[in-house]
């Protein structure tokens, strides 16, 4: 006998949802089974090449297919959250591209109606389920490097200066902290919880983006993390985690 | 004709003095001419040990000793103070070992007192005059990394603990910032200018001073620094200066 197949919904056709399919591809319980796109060439052509069964011109037609077990969203990120309750709403289970949402209000409204429909909800943020990252949490599960007190964690790399590019335009939600920034946060929150001071600065382009932020993070127990995300620089993007052990 | 011997005279006696007793030995035109400790074998056995012709078992005994060109006070961080100040009232010149003195009101009256004694004064910051550091301004003049917009920067060690250790005491005037912050500090300083805004936290330690600390410098022009300076954790101890050509 064998499995149910996972049957993925996909909104928003772009790179991404691309990468997403190719990936589920090597899975063998899963499938992308229908897709939508507000581009009706991008729908038709998607479908094709990954062998999709449904494909739609319109999100709200994909919210009426049977069948569907989650939707991954994969619009740019001003549109997470429209295309997010769209779904919650229809009590439909989303895995959503990070980042959530483009501010914590969205975001809170977004658990809230995820709650209130008892719909699965999920952020798709890859590296937390990287095995380094598991190896990581082991390690200090294990006392390896005793108390952790410091962790410095940076992600940056040098766009290709273009307005219209995504994470240099205002309009699409773009700047490095909600593309990568929140890369270096999430490893400090997933060590250390949630912070009781954040101090931050940010420099901002021509475009009204963030292209550098840098942020210190108090936490409880004398816990403290040192973060950098920029768009204009080729940074190392590592990180340090720094404990009682070494 | 040989060029006049540069005499130099020493407040302080521990590790730091025997470097530079060490570095003086190996210039052509510079001598320790005379020391002085608080410890009276420390003063005869340095004496005996660089050939120094005169030593004191009191600063005050050395200030009025004749042909003396300038005295490099080595005393620990919370006396530098006094002892600069002792020099210049007597109008000899200063060459303090960093940093200058443990806050901006100490180091306003010692830079008065230089000028209203007409009296030479300077931090003995070392990395000022490594060739790289030198290299790394002539690469910003000649324009090769483009607009400097964002210096990174780290120092740290892990020390052994010890609440009598130099830096982990708090009557010695101990902590990451003034022992080693300084010169992450610097070097952004020395690049960017005098900063607009200064966010910073610091952890402070069972001995009370500041074992991490960490700062984002804000700069005219959106520029930008994020310093780390610690001393429980070996960090990288590097900097990273980025342009707009990289």
């Amino acid at each position: 006998m064998t499995k149910k197949t996972f049957h993925w919904g996909i909104i928003g056709l772009g790179k991404i949802a691309h990468k997403f399919a190719q990936g589920i591809a090597v899975l063998e319980n899963a499938s992308v089974y229908a897709v939508a796109s507000r581009t009706p060439k991008k729908a038709k052509d998607f479908a094709r090449q990954y062998n999709v069964e449904f494909y739609y011109n319109s999100y709200e037609d994909l919210m009426y297919c049977d069948g569907i077990d989650a939707i991954y969203i994969a619009t740019p990120h001003v549109f997470h959250f429209e295309n997010t309750m769209l779904c919650l709403r229809h009590k439909i289970a989303v895995l959503c591209e990070k980042p959530f949402a483009i501010n914590n209000r969205q975001v809170q409204k977004m658990v809230a109606t995820a709650k209130a429909n008892n719909t699965f909800l999920m952020e798709a943020l890859w590296t937390r389920f990287l095995p380094s990252i598991e190896k990581v949490l082991e390690l200090i599960a294990n006392d390896v490097i005793g108390e952790v007190h410091t962790i410095k964690a940076d992600f940056g790399f040098k766009a290709k200066f273009d307005p219209q590019n995504r994470v240099f335009n205002n309009a699409l939600g773009g700047g490095a902290l909600l593309d990568i920034g929140i890369y270096p946060l999430f490893l400090a929150l997933l060590i250390f919880g949630k912070p009781n001071n954040i101090q931050a600065s940010a420099k901002t382009g021509t475009t009204y983006v963030d292209e550098t932020c840098a942020m210190i993070l108090d936490f409880p127990k004398n816990k403290i993390a040192i973060l950098h995300a920029t768009i204009i620089a080729d940074t190392p993007t590592e990180a340090f985690i720094y404990g009682s052990k070494g």
